[in-house]
């Protein structure tokens, strides 16, 4: 940030007056910019015992498998959020179900949370931002290229999960060493 | 917005090529301003079976009621960030427990999310944005004058939890209406 978006003019980093942190200051309108972490969400989606798993056809991670997740935009909600992002990435319809992981970035800024959901049928493709999609029964997940740190994680509190017959909710952080 | 944050240049509001909603753009640089939700996170601090409110001394909902909790902040977790909240709101320390509630409020752009939080000393006062800090008991929870839906429904599934014996994960939506 190297100007005001609300006058323009170039802002300055400094400590506004009873705060604690560092912002990006307007002297010349006052505004304060403020930067808080984003949400990324996304869903779990099961079909017949697989889960359904999406190669990025963009960057960061190029060419490696995740769940259907994206960030969270203005007016929806979370579970909304997860639901788009299956539609938009994997042409995929899904049925919500609960909330099942909360992963902070701190590293990064960045929250994640993916949901619970079932897969309604298997008329799924591709969207502009994968370059495949399919289902991955538990033996055939591809470890080595999974793109994210908390993919990763969900899915493997998923596969423990099942096999305990108990779905429960993981808040976890997810530390940059 | 009226300008860009990186060249300074007035932005336009369209959808950019490739996307699929409205857009902060700015012609000159390239750049798009994305807007996305914010976190609200705080605890539920419980010392004796009693519950921790602050009073705001803060618009909005100045005089009413709440629990502790603020904005996220970058290169925080989400557990961090209630315990900071805490201290400054209430000048109180506490131990973390399980995260409790996430509450999507699309109206206004929001995730808040609360966690369960064991009051570790009974040292606590006011901080600058609260004007009074106390314990309640169930019977004297001020549910008339409670700050925001998000609080008021995250106490009454507390309650209703601690009377079950069992403390679950609660995501759920606020609607307008």
């Amino acid at each position: 940030m190297k100007f005001c978006s609300n006058c323009g003019s170039a802002v300055a980093r400094r400590v506004p007056p009873g705060d604690s942190l560092p912002r990006w200051v307007c002297d010349q309108c006052g505004v304060i910019h403020y930067q808080n972490p984003l949400l990324v969400v996304g869903a779990i989606p099961e079909y017949d015992g697989k889960l359904l798993l999406c190669r990025r056809a963009i960057e960061p991670r190029y060419g490696y498998w995740t769940l259907p997740a994206g960030f969270m935009e203005n007016g929806e909600t979370v579970a909304q959020a997860a639901q788009r992002e299956t539609l938009e990435e994997a042409g995929a319809r899904i049925e919500m179900g609960q909330a099942f992981s909360m992963l902070s970035v701190p590293y990064v800024n960045q929250v994640h949370v993916f949901y619970l959901a079932r897969l309604l049928d298997l008329d799924f493709a591709p969207g502009e931002e994968s370059l495949e999609v399919r289902l991955f029964a538990e033996a055939e997940i591809p470890w080595k290229e999974i793109a994210f740190r908390t993919v990763g994680l969900t899915l493997r509190r998923w596969l423990a999960d099942r096999a305990a017959g108990n779905f429960r909710f993981h808040a976890e952080d997810i530390s940059a060493a």
